[in-house]
C-alpha cells in the first residue's frame, strides 16, 4: 500500500505535458468506471431485496441463494467467455471472437472488464424474480450460464461490439441503446417471458376459472428498500456507460431521475384515475420501469422528454402486468414489464426524442429493428434452452416442495427460523 | 456506449494547454458532484429504514410508501420550480426568479441541478418521520409539495442563491452554512414541528395525566441500518457541497465522521450518567444529530472542534426530546430534536469554531439572525399549510383508521402479510 | 457553500503548468480516496447486518449496538492514538511516535486519516461477530478500545508505516499485503480467536458429548444484505489502498470480484462433492474469504491466480470452520475462518502468485515471517487483554442473561417487539 499520493515526480518530468494529461485522464476515467460499476453491483443487492420482499417467507433464502449464486457464477463465466464474444473483435458485425480468459491487458482494459461483468451480472439475475418460488436450484442456474455465455453476449456483440475490431450489425445502422435498455433489460426480460412460459404458473396464482389471484410477498420493506437500491445503482448504471469522466453525466443522472420518479407518480396517478388501490410494490415497480426505459436515451434526450418517457413507461407498465395476467403468465416481481417491455417502449423513445433530431422516420425504424431483433433472438433461444434444461434435469420443483418451500426443500435453512410458524409443519412433512 | 475510453486527441490538439486543462477540470468536477449526489439520494433509503423501523408495523408500509413518493413529487416539483425559486437570478436577495424547467443548459449546471434535487428531497423528507403514524396519505403529499416549491426554496435563495445573478441577503451579511445545517436541516425539522403540532399525538403516546408512555418501534434492525446508509449518505451531502473536485474534502469527510461518532458517545456517556439505559435508537439519534450538526461548519473547522460540536449535539438532543416530550408533541424518530435543533446549534457552532477566526462576536451574531431567520420563516408558513390542508382534505387520518393502522387503510398492502397476527383482526374489522 | 464550479483563473494564471497539474492531482487523488473511504465506512453496516442476522433475535440490537458503538470509539481512539502509532514518524521500524490528535495537516493528510480510520473500524468489528450473544457489552467496548488503540495501529505500523519518516520493519523486509489481508483481517480474526477462547461456546453450542449444534441464525436476508454491502465496500478497501486515482484500480477491483465469486462458487461445489447441503451462510462466508484473501495480492496478480486465490481461500473456509468446531470454539459468524485463516492464506498467495515473479522462495517466506509475526503479536496479547477484561468487569454475561438475550438484559430493548413471543417470557423473568 503506497503511504499519501503518489510522486509527482513522473508526471513532471515528462518532455511533453501532453503525456502527464494522457495519464491523468485515464486515471480519471478510470476512477469513475469503478465507482460506477461499485453502484452497479450493488444492484445485486437490490434485485435480490425485491425479489425475495415480493415472495413468500418461505421461498425467501432460495431466492436471495439465486441471486447471490448467479452474480458468482455470471462473473467467471463472462470472464471466460461472455467478454470475447461481446468485446473481442469482431469483423462479422455478429459475434466477437477474442479475448476470452482475459489475463493480461491494459489496465484500463481490465477496468471495462470489471465494469462489463456487472451489466452481464445484471441481465442475467432479472429472470430469476419472475420465476421465483418454483424452480429447480440447478436448472436455474445452468440457465443463468446459458443467458451469460451465450444470450446476451452475442446480442450485445451486434449493439456494443466491439471494443477492438469491428463493430456489430445494428451498430452499424445506427441503433441507439446507450446503456442497454435492450441490450441488457429486454434480453433479461424476454428470458423472464421464455422462463416463466416452459415454468407455469405457481400453484393458487389462478383459480380454475382463470382469474388472477394476488399471493403478497412476505416483507415490503425489503422490497422497497430493493427499489432504493436498484435507483442509486442505475446512476453508476446509466452515466458510467460514458466508461469515461465526461460533464455529460450530469444531463444522463438527471434524466435517470425524472424518469424514474415519472414512472412511479404515473402509476400513483393512473392507480387513482382506475379506482385502483395505490399499491406500493406497484409504485416501486413504476419507478423501475421509468428507469429501465430513460437507459437507453439518457445521454441523448432533454429532461422534458425524459419525464414523458417516465410517464409512459409507468402506463406500459400497468397494462403489461394486466396482458401477461390474462395470459395466465405468472411473473412474480413483474420483471417481463419492467424491464422487457418497459426497455422496448425506452429504445424506442430513445429514437422519437432525439435531441436535434426529434421524430426522425429512419431513426424510429432503426430502432424498431433492434428491439425486434432482440426478441426474435432472444425469446426462441431462451425457450429451447429452458425446455431443454426442463428435460433434462427438470426446471420446476415437485408440487410437494413447492408447497413446503424451496428454502427447505433446496436448502435445508429458513429465512427467520424463529418467526415461520411453518417450520414446525415441515418438520411433520419430513415423514409424509 | 463508448467503448473504452474517449480519445484523447480532441484535448491534445488543443492550440491552449488551458482548455484542455479546463475541460478536464470539468469533468472531475462532475465525477465528484454526482457520485456524491448518488450517495444523498442513498440517504433516502436511511430516512425510509429509521423511520419504518422506528414505527410500529401496521404503518410500515405507510412510512416507506411516503418517503418513496415524496422523493418522486420532490423531484419533479423542483424540477419545475424549486431549482428557480432558489438559484435563479436574484437581484433583489429574497427568491430567485428564473431557469424554472430548466431544459437546455451546460451539462454542469445540469450536475448541480442533479445534486441541489437530492437536497430537496432530504429537506421535504424530515417531516415524514415526525408525523408517522397517523398523517393522510394525500395531505402529507400536498405537503411535501408545499415544502419543496416555497418554504424550502426560497430560504435556500437567502444563503445559496443565486447560481447565475445576485444573490442571498443572509450570504450578504456572511452567513455561514456550508452545507445546509440550518438550510436543509434546520427547515426540514421546523417544518415538521408545525406538522406535530397540528397533528396531535398519537393515540396512547401519552397518558390521562400527561406521562409520556414509549411506543417502541417494530423493527430496531431497519433503524439502525438506516442510521448506517444516513450516515454514509452525509459525506455525499457534506463533502459534495463543495461542488468540486477538492483537496479539502479530506477535511470535510473527517469532521463529519468525528462529529458523527461524538454525538453517538455523547448519548451513550450522558444515558450513563443519567442512570437511563442506553437505547439503540437514542444512540443512532445521537450520531445524527452530530452528523446535522458538523453540516454548516464542516469546511471552516478544525478536527477538535468537530468532536466538540458532536459532543454538544448528543446534549442537545437528548434535552430536546425531553423537552418536546413535555409540551405532549410527538415527534415518533425525534427529527425536530436531530434536525431542528441540532441543525440550530451546528449553525452557531460554525460562527463559534470559524478556524483563524474563533469567537467572532460579528460572526456569532449573523449566525444567530440566519438561525432566527429560518425559524420564523419556517414554523408560521408550516403551520399555516398544515391548517390549511387539515381544514381542506384532512391532515389526520380517522381515530379508526389509526387504530388498524395505516398499511391496510390507506394501501390495503401489509408489510409482512404473514408475520402480522393483526392481518386477522383487520379483516374482521372490516365489518366494523 | 461554492455555487458551481470553483473558477479556473487560479490555476490557469500560475506561472507553470506543472502547479496546476499537482493541484488538479491532489484535487483528483482526493475524490478517490474519500469515495473508497465511503464505501470502506459501509462495510460497518454490512458486518451489523451479517452479524446480527447469524445471530439469535434476542440478541439482535446487542450485536447491532456493538456494532454502531465501536466504530464510534474506534473513530475518537484512532484519532487520538491509533493513527499516530500507526502511521506517525517510525525511525525505530516498530513503533510511530507522533502526528496523535491530528488537528493541523495538509488536506490530503486528512484524506488519509479519514480513509485509515475506516480500516481501523473494519479491523475491530471483525470480533464483534465471532463473539456475538453472549459479551458483556462493556467488555466488548473495552477490548474494541484496545484493538484501536494497541494491537491494530502498532503491527500497522511493521508494515504500512509510516506516512512521514522511517518504514516499518515487515516492510523493509519486502513483505507484501497490499491492503491489509493480514494487517487488518488476520489480525482482527486473531483478536476473534482469544475472545472466543476466553469467552467459551454459547449455552447449548455443543452437546454434553462434544458434538456440534448449529444454532440458527434468526434472519438470513440480513445476512445476505450483509454480505453484498461487504462485497461492494470491498471495491472501496482493496482498490482506494491505491491512495490515488491510478488506472491500476482496474486490476484491483478485477481481482477482488473474481476472487469473491470464486470463494463462493468453491463453498457451492464442494458442498456438494461432500454430499453436505449448500448453506446459504456458508456462501456469503465463502465469498468473504475470497475477499479477504484477495486483499493482499489484488495489486500484484492475474486475474487467473485471483481465481485460483479464491477458490483455495473457499476450501480452508470449510476446513477451518470444522477445526474450529473440532476445538469446541464457538465462533457465531466464522470470522476467524473468514478473516483470521483466509487472511494469512492471501497473504501466502500474494507471495506466491506475485506477477512476474512467481513462487520466489524467498518472497514465500518473507510471507510466511509477516503471517506468523501477526499471529505471535495478536494472539498472545488479545488473550491476555479479554483475561484482564474477564476478572475485571466480567467478559461473559451471566448464565441468566444469555437465556433471556442480551437485548433484554443490557440494552431494555427488543429488535422486533411486536414479533417476540419471548417478550412475555422476558416479563415473567424479571421476577425470577
Amino acid at each position: 500500500m503506497t503511504r499519501f499520493f503518489l510522486p509527482l515526480s513522473l508526471l513532471l518530468c515528462l518532455p511533453d505535458a501532453a503525456f502527464a494529461e494522457a495519464a491523468m485522464k485515464d486515471a480519471v476515467d478510470t476512477v469513475w468506471v469503478i465507482t460506477a460499476a461499485a453502484l452497479v453491483f450493488f444492484m445485486q443487492a437490490g434485485f435480490a431485496l425485491l425479489e425475495s420482499g415480493m415472495s413468500r417467507s418461505k421461498n425467501a433464502v432460495n431466492v436471495i441463494m439465486k441471486n447471490y449464486t448467479d452474480v458468482c457464477l455470471g462473473t467467471l463465466v463472462f470472464w471466460c467467455l461472455g467478454y470475447g464474444l461481446m468485446f473481442g473483435s469482431n469483423p462479422s458485425g455478429w459475434i466477437g471472437n477474442d479475448h476470452f480468459f482475459l489475463n493480461s491487458a491494459e489496465n484500463t482494459e481490465f477496468s471495462i472488464l470489471f465494469f462489463q461483468t456487472m451489466f452481464a451480472a445484471t441481465a442475467v439475475t432479472i429472470a430469476s424474480g419472475a420465476m421465483a418460488e418454483r424452480t429447480d436450484f440447478r436448472g436455474y442456474l445452468l440457465g443463468a450460464i446459458g443467458i451469460t455465455a451465450v444470450i446476451y453476449p452475442i446480442f450485445g456483440s451486434w449493439v456494443w461490439g466491439s471494443a477492438y475490431e469491428g463493430s456489430g450489425w445494428l451498430a452499424q445502422l445506427g441503433f441507439i441503446d446507450f446503456a442497454g435498455s435492450t441490450v441488457v433489460h429486454s434480453i433479461g426480460g424476454w428470458c423472464a417471458l421464455a422462463g416463466i412460459i416452459v415454468l407455469g404458473p405457481r400453484q393458487g396464482r389462478f383459480s380454475s376459472n382463470g382469474a388472477a389471484r394476488m399471493i403478497p410477498g412476505h416483507n415490503l420493506m425489503f422490497m422497497a428498500l430493493g427499489g432504493f437500491i436498484l435507483w442509486v445503482g442505475w446512476f453508476g448504471f446509466n452515466a458510467g456507460s460514458t466508461t469515461a469522466a465526461d460533464p455529460l453525466i450530469g444531463l444522463i443522472t438527471l434524466n435517470t431521475q425524472l424518469s424514474a420518479a415519472s414512472g412511479a407518480i404515473s402509476v400513483v396517478v393512473l392507480s387513482i384515475l382506475l379506482g385502483r388501490p395505490v399499491l406500493a410494490s406497484q409504485t416501486v415497480n413504476g419507478s423501475i420501469g421509468g428507469l429501465v426505459a430513460i437507459t437507453a436515451g439518457c445521454a441523448s434526450m432533454e429532461p422534458m422528454y425524459a419525464i414523458i418517457t417516465g410517464l409512459i413507461a409507468g402506463a406500459f407498465l400497468l397494462t403489461s402486468i394486466k396482458v401477461l395476467e390474462s395470459f395466465q403468465l405468472d411473473d412474480v416481481v413483474g420483471a417481463v414489464s419492467a424491464h422487457g417491455v418497459c426497455g422496448a417502449w425506452g429504445t424506442l423513445a430513445a429514437g422519437m426524442f432525439l435531441k436535434g433530431n426529434m421524430f426522425n422516420f429512419d431513426q424510429v425504424v432503426v430502432q424498431l429493428v433492434g428491439i425486434a431483433a432482440a426478441f426474435i433472438w432472444a425469446v426462441p433461444l431462451a425457450l429451447g434452452m429452458y425446455f431443454a434444461i426442463d428435460k433434462w434435469i427438470g426446471l420446476r420443483v415437485s408440487s410437494v416442495d413447492e408447497r413446503r418451500g424451496l428454502d427447505y426443500t433446496e436448502h435445508y435453512e429458513l429465512g427467520y427460523p424463529e418467526f415461520q410458524q411453518d417450520k414446525l409443519l415441515h418438520k411433520n412433512m419430513e415423514y409424509e
